[in-house]
């Protein structure tokens, strides 16, 4: 059996907690009887400084051959914070239509959390963040377009009529931002959670800001009653975004499901990666169940740590399990954070969790373990 | 000295709650030298199950003449969610133009933290939320208006013509919420943000998102900076919202003052509460300087413990302080802050805190304390 698969090292530490990240599931492949061929893309700042190019057609139209993209990560320096945010990994998101946002939340045994008095079997979730809508549209005061200015018009009148006020239409005086959420949009992103919730303890907990932002927020909450319908075997709740931010850190056991629109769940999640352990160990899957999807640790670049060898490749690793459950190779996705949990109780560990090792000489040993443990 | 101050007790246990702060900022004031008279409003759920009333006309123009509120909570399960939110707490936070809101963020001796090793001395800041802008104007397409129809047009063409689709106009097929942040009203919560840490330990950290929502956070970065410039004695930091959660319970030592815009606010606030030791503890002040401000627990109403004299009054008994603090009388503020500490390592306190006082009980106990503390 073979599989093809794109990978994007990108910048800073991105190359080489990838190809820590390869060699593991290279050798996960050895043991489960398939062999990856590995398609490499050179995006990313450098090609940007370079050719001013951030993901050109052709990358899109090489990618969309691949159903596994596995991603270092971007960020640099010399480039204005948001522009290869917004013109590489948002994009790829939202041309691939990667609606899923899968996030673990999981606390392995031997790693340290910052929460008092939790343990492994307190911290073990799941949140399904939707992952191509609500305020991550990017259409706003400077969204360049032929209607940029009928829009301000529209927006200053909104906003003038209603806290009866005269503001001036320039927009560097007034910005405004919007956010969409379609009916098909939430629905396919919900009806995932259910799904999912399923196959695990039959609980979903929508987060959502439904009582102050009402319009969009209001069709989300909508739709999930709708859906939970047809699952009556899966309890269901509603949190707030504010509220569940102390959940999180208070209750963690309570949660099994969590599924919220984009902006929450780009912070949520964070949250949980802190819980379970910092970013080092936080993967994260963008999901098109029938498309090109595309698996990433979720931290980013550390460009200062560039070229030396010392960066945590566990996250990339762990995504490399997630993108392996995503081609169907179950088996050996549990090989791989079996190794990793193996690995920890060792002590073979990167500087940051405390112990001493390079981030090569643990995608060695983790390749190693996986082939055993 | 005579200071009027606009009590409204509201929901649930909000006035046992506000009567228990009142007895001890009335205790304060025998103490150091003034004397309060208090006026009852009777706003909330009640009424408005009676005459579906939420905020009138008239409650502003009497409430207009006060320049401090002591607010309890809203909030009942007879009422759909968002209803007495926004038509109670948002109506005077916008009415009155409450453009600060103010949370302390600190852990008290004595109180027990979800952080593992944490101290007091590591959990000292305050947040600065903007309060009447960003995603909270409540503008989008559900807002009822002779506009409507225009503007989801044009939020319609904006999405089509960015996404290459053809979506429906339909306000249930598609929802859409508009945040705006507009420079002068970004600009006096910064400079709010930037005066306070002169008096603190000199140091801003912005909190946003303007590598995603650029349209307005781009504003509020570019705003930051331009104020930012007129402190050089202070020192700057941006951190993206999503980040911050992680901070705030990995190094809460690392944050003075941060100022942020209202939706990320209401969000970390409640984080700083959880680690501050949970809502049982967290004031807020929603603040005009020049106007009508209104001191509260940020806590809800908790409709299930109405009227059985076992909530926990503290917060709302600091929210007192800062009331106290806002007229003026800094020394009983402070007296009122320490009785607080006191009678946590007293151990006089109620259930949630591990205690078995009553919130009356614990009210007359801070009176007493205030006075010789
Ligand atoms: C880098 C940034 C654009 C991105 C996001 O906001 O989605 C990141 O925070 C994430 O969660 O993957
Ligand atoms: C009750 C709700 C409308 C309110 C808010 O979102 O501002 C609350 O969460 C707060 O923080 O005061």
């Amino acid at each position: 059996m073979q599989h093809r698969v794109a990978a994007i090292g990108g910048d800073g530490i991105g190359p080489e907690i990838v190809a820590a990240g390869r060699e593991v599931i290279d050798a996960a492949g050895e043991r489960y009887g398939f062999d990856v061929a590995w398609t490499d893309f050179d995006i990313g700042a450098e090609r940007y400084l370079e050719t001013g190019e951030l993901l050109t057609e052709e990358d899109i139209r090489e990618l969309s051959k691949f159903s596994a993209i596995y991603f270092g990560a971007i960020g640099d320096d010399r480039v204005k914070p948001g522009i290869l945010e917004k013109g590489i990994l948002l994009a790829i998101r939202f041309h691939f239509d990667q609606f899923i946002n899968l996030r673990p939340i999981k606390l392995l045994d031997g790693v340290a959390t910052p929460l008092a008095n939790k343990r492994p079997e307190d911290i073990d979730f799941v949140v399904v963040r939707e992952n191509t809508e609500d305020f991550y549209v990017g259409i706003g005061s400077r969204f360049a377009g032929r209607r940029e200015e009928k829009t301000l018009e529209v927006v200053r009148d909104l906003y003038n009529v209603k806290f009866g006020l005269d503001v001036e239409t320039d927009a560097d005086e007034l910005a405004y931002q919007i956010g969409i959420i379609t009916r098909p949009g939430a629905e396919r992103a919900i009806r995932y959670a259910f799904d999912l919730a399923e196959r695990r303890e039959k609980k979903v907990t929508s987060v959502d800001k439904a009582n102050v932002l009402s319009d969009v927020y209001g069709l989300w909450r909508d739709v999930f009653t709708e859906v939970a319908a047809g699952y009556p075997g899966v309890a269901t709740e509603f949190n707030f975004v504010d509220a569940v931010t102390m959940w999180f850190v208070k209750n963690p056991e309570w949660f099994d499901v969590v599924v919220t629109p984009n902006m929450f769940g780009d912070i949520i999640t964070d949250l949980g990666a802190m819980i379970q352990g910092g970013l080092g160990l936080a993967p994260g899957g963008n999901i098109n169940p029938t498309g090109t999807s595309m698996f990433e640790p979720i931290h980013g670049s550390a460009p200062k740590y560039r070229g030396q060898d010392v960066a945590n490749p566990l996250a990339t690793v762990w995504a490399g399990s997630m993108l392996l459950d995503h081609l169907g190779e179950h088996e050996a996705a549990a090989a791989v954070l079996r190794a990793i949990e193996r690995s920890i109780l060792d002590g073979y560990v990167t500087r940051d969790m405390g112990g001493a090792k390079k981030t090569s000489e643990v995608g060695r040993y983790l390749a190693g373990l996986v082939k055993t443990v």
